[in-house]
């Protein structure tokens, strides 16, 4: 790999913006971390271009993509359940083989925080190499204090410069409302209880949680109970988001926006009022294409809706080992349109713009003077193809807080 | 990349072996190319592992994938009419703007053949990193004596050895019968004589076609054309296959079944009559779960039907540029299972033993003492997690007709 270089310049590319095409030839310079300059190439000026290093010209640049909602810490896998489902049995027999969520639940309690960040690696490689540069990673199989901090810990950890990290930014939310867990199985509200006065404090205190999740469903927990849930974050200063919508419509994304939540996530299930709401507040609608796939979903979320209303929709892998185990993040551009007739304009801007958005991010997600310079550029010649076609290695050049990690036609130089 | 080695040992894997799951600990001994030996790690003799290189323990060893139903070469893309159907545009539209599979036959037939070859580099380079070993190329752009033979001259030069060229084995199939061409538009039956007459004839002398194909269907060609063309393939020793019940029942899969087809692919409307005959012919049936994703179909193929009678199931990409822009055969082997419901086993076999036996491939596709040794060995710990998890990046080992053409494990030693 070459040296970092202060100054980087790419020409004659295509640019999406995060909300737009901007046709080639354009150009872009890097500079100390930051998008210095995005100009067409014939504007570029000596001063621009004076001891710049050339990265190359044509293919598309965009925003590094942000995958703005992942549970992608856990222990073991659910490969045994998705076999034995698909070899016909029920409920009870996966149930009794140790399946479903508390499997996973079991596992990650088990594992401990080096064994877990192990485990998670190779998923956020995965991401990563897709050409992720923002990620969220939620809690929710830990359900004791102890457990989620860890997961959170563990989280952080995958981001932070040491060994075992990634080039990647994490963003983390605390989802102990997430599942009931077996020793409270007859105290869905001591559970919450326990959410409210021990886990938010807990992570807040340790700065481990940029945000609280709630899974609001009459399987995870009811309107109220996440209400609680919301009001302890906000006197903890932490914004919220909410699994909402996605087997039945409850009210839970119309009350997470009045509770000012970032994101409402899946609501296939989302009405008309609650498009209504999440417009008023600014939560982003978060589509999670790879869970409708996995669980054979047919109510599609309301596109129409949200356009007519101007809710921003994002789009995310829902990497988790249940309903999702889909660690690819241009997939989910291709199933977004696939299967929720999104736009490749829409599917893009909802892997970087909006997937910043739902995360309260305002310095990337975007290309624009000044914004932090996470950026992929592809080995296509227009951005609709990224969503087009599911084909991994396109990814040319990633460029991570503005330093080169990843630079294909630098190894192909390497192999001559 | 180390000097090839002629004795390869890998020991303690769990292997599939192309129709079941062999425990670990497995070893596999490939020397000259072939499987020498497959045997419980304990039952190695010095004389096996005496000289041989050790090429690590663990993990999951597979066949190398075969795709046996791809249209790999083309010109050009589809990327906006992808686009323009999902921003709202009619058919009506997009044949304005010149869309459809007749812009793929005119950007096909305005390319050269060094042109298709640059072009197609990219999507078989995507399916090789996937760990495809042997994959299939249909021709059907061209629909012209001159265009048809060229697009197999491509597909071929793909798998030679030469500049250019990938360590993957390409199989042929002439598809002049994919669609009526504008010079033919009132004249079906004349076409069908210039496939008949001409180009099979063509393609046999310069032996450029393994097989000769159809597309079975009321917006292509009828069973009576159909058979012509299988009547004119056996005039010139060329098995056969079609592309049948995709869209409705014409029995076209019964018909190639009489005809002795190596496989009859789609078969989403296929009857329980259609899936006797395949049986009664072994021909394979060929399950395409990215074009039914693309194309939103709801019909089933008759899985349990085909399980009943014993039909051989195999599983490709359909790789085009309409109707299944998705280079990446493992992603075809979750999608197996999440939309057609075959388990992660059946899935397996489809991409390996029942994929070759779709080409009528006797050497590859399953792991046997003295079969080629075409493999990939992948970081997961059972072979389920490939059907279960959407991960790029799990392949840590290719071997390639008894070479290592990948090796992570070795990129990872040099990085040191
Ligand atoms: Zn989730
Ligand atoms: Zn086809």
């Amino acid at each position: 790999m070459p040296a970092p270089h202060s100054r980087l310049l790419w020409r004659d590319v295509t640019i999406f913006d995060g909300q737009q095409e901007l046709p080639a030839p354009m150009a872009v310079l890097v500079e100390n971390g930051h998008i210095a300059k995005l100009c067409r190439t014939g504007a570029l000026t000596a001063a621009d271009t004076d001891d710049a290093r050339d990265m190359g010209c044509g293919g598309v640049i965009t925003p590094g993509l942000v995958d703005c909602h992942t549970h992608l810490v856990f222990g073991g896998n659910r490969a045994d359940e998705f076999a034995l489902r698909l070899e016909g049995a029920g409920y009870a027999e996966i149930a009794q083989a140790g399946g479903g969520i508390l499997s996973t639940v079991r596992a990650t309690r088990a594992a401990s925080e080096d064994e877990l960040l192990a485990a998670t690696l190779p998923r956020l490689t995965a991401l990563v190499a897709d050409g992720v540069t923002t990620v969220e990673i939620k809690s929710g199989y830990g359900l004791t204090v102890a457990d989620e901090l860890k997961m959170l810990r563990v989280a952080r950890r995958l981001g932070q410069a040491q060994h075992g990290s990634l080039p990647v930014r994490i963003v983390t939310t605390l989802l102990g409302a997430h599942a009931l867990p077996p020793e409270y199985s007859d105290d869905k509200d001591g559970y919450i209880r326990l959410v409210c006065d021990e886990m938010i404090p807990a992570a807040a205190a340790e700065g481990l949680a940029d945000a609280v999740d709630v899974f609001c469903e009459g399987i995870a927990f009811s309107p109220a109970q996440c209400e609680r849930v919301f009001d302890a974050a906000a006197r903890h200063g932490l914004r919220v988001k909410a699994h909402a919508e996605q087997l039945s419509n409850l009210g839970g994304a119309a009350l997470a926006a009045r509770h000012g939540a970032l994101s409402a996530d899946h609501i296939e299930y989302l009405d008309e009022a609650g498009v209504h709401a999440m417009a008023e507040a600014g939560t982003v609608a978060t589509l999670l294409p790879g869970a409708y796939l996995t669980l054979r979903e047919t109510q599609l979320p309301p596109v129409e809706a949200l356009r007519r209303h101007g809710v921003p929709i994002a789009i995310a892998t829902d990497a988790n080992p249940g309903s999702s185990p889909l660690f690819m993040p241009t997939l989910m551009l291709n199933l977004a349109c696939s299967l929720f007739r999104l736009t490749p304009r829409e599917a893009l801007a909802g892997m970087t713009a909006n997937g910043a958005r739902a995360l309260g991010l305002a310095d990337t997600g975007r290309i624009a003077e000044g914004l932090r310079a996470d950026l992929c550029v592809w080995d296509v010649a227009r951005p609709t193809e990224l969503a087009y076609a599911v084909q991994p290695g396109r990814l040319r050049q990633r460029v991570f807080n503005g330093e080169i990690t990843h630079d294909r036609t630098q190894e192909r130089r390497d192999e001559r």
